[in-house]
């Protein structure tokens, strides 16, 4: 899991213990915490307690860390629908696998997705991510709208704005999700599949 | 509808054409735009094309546009419990009521929700907004917890997590619906619920 802390590593050539990694760990919380545009190299350099020649030696600029960081989110979802069962299968059983598969992801890597949804669009990169991020949605619109055409989701919605809604409800997670909270990864998976699927009201 | 823009009314006592209605909904679009810790009144005061002197004419300080276009959000919203809706019926009927009046509320007053979502609670203002909202909140949880032990939401769901998720999809629509858009607002209240109370899933 590249998002988790990691101990520093052994000092290499007279560098303080950081990581490529763990300089990118805490760049996420640091951009989460004060928004991209507002965060220097400056105030990395001080979160990490190294000068910024230290983080240069890692990564060649804050365009690179929001790159890198951006990635943990934007390639596993990516897979998800490069996956054999987002392919193969009714197609509500892919939509539940593209689903299932997306809120792992935003609970395993919260702080890169978190950066993700919270990207303004200002830097050519933040914009290649965005485009990215609109690919990934729209294979989940596509679905939504295969499912009803088959007749496997209900005729009465409009697929466009249940995708919106369906996915306003699953990136919440990463504003309210905490990880030592009462609610597992996997009843909030489970909660969040069955208002979706069946809905709350009881059947008899 | 407070919240909407309103044509500067007649000037007076040779202030420009503002009066505090329209200072109002222009503050909600700044503060929305550049976070409230980062607007100061020189920036409204700009924005709206006149002196700081003539914005202290309507409100003495920006706390005090805060708390007014707060409480535009937060009076409706904590209207909805005070309802007869929402006091008498069954448990699934009173919460049908209460998530749609919810919704109602934020197309309707989507500035100045989107402004009460994203508060960071840095002020006592922004506190006790805070408050007022949980406090809307916990009665829905609390309707949830009803609903199930009524037998009319199903047993196999955590009430509060289901309530967090279902909150997640209607607070992501200030953020993403757009009155100019091709869903209206009734479609996106009907589309919610149906997904909410009965889920997607196509039924014979």
């Amino acid at each position: 899991m590249p998002t988790a802390p990691k101990a520093p590593s052994a000092p290499r050539r007279g560098r303080p213990g950081y990581d490529q990694e763990s300089v990118l760990t805490v760049a996420v919380a640091v951009f989460n915490r004060h928004g991209y545009d507002a965060t220097s190299m400056g105030m990395l350099a001080e979160e990490l307690g190294v000068s910024k020649s230290a983080i240069y030696h890692h990564v060649p600029s804050k365009g690179d860390l929001l790159r890198l960081a951006l990635d943990e989110a934007l390639i596993p979802l990516e897979a998800i629908g490069e996956d054999q069962r987002a392919t193969t299968g009714t197609s509500i059983q892919r939509l539940e696998f593209m689903l299932r598969s997306t809120i792992r992801v935003l609970l395993e890597r919260q702080p890169s997705v978190t950066l993700l949804l919270r990207l303004r669009g200002n830097t050519e990169i933040e914009r290649q991510a965005l485009e990215r991020r609109r690919a990934v949605d729209r294979r989940v619109t596509h679905l939504m709208i295969t499912a009803q055409q088959d007749g496997k989701v209900r005729a009465d919605v409009e697929p466009r704005t249940t995708t919106r809604l369906m996915f306003g409800m699953i990136n919440s997670l990463v504003e309210w999700y905490r990880p030592d909270g009462p609610a597992t990864p996997q009843e909030v998976e489970e909660n969040a599949i069955a208002m979706i699927v069946d809905g709350l009201r009881a059947r008899d």
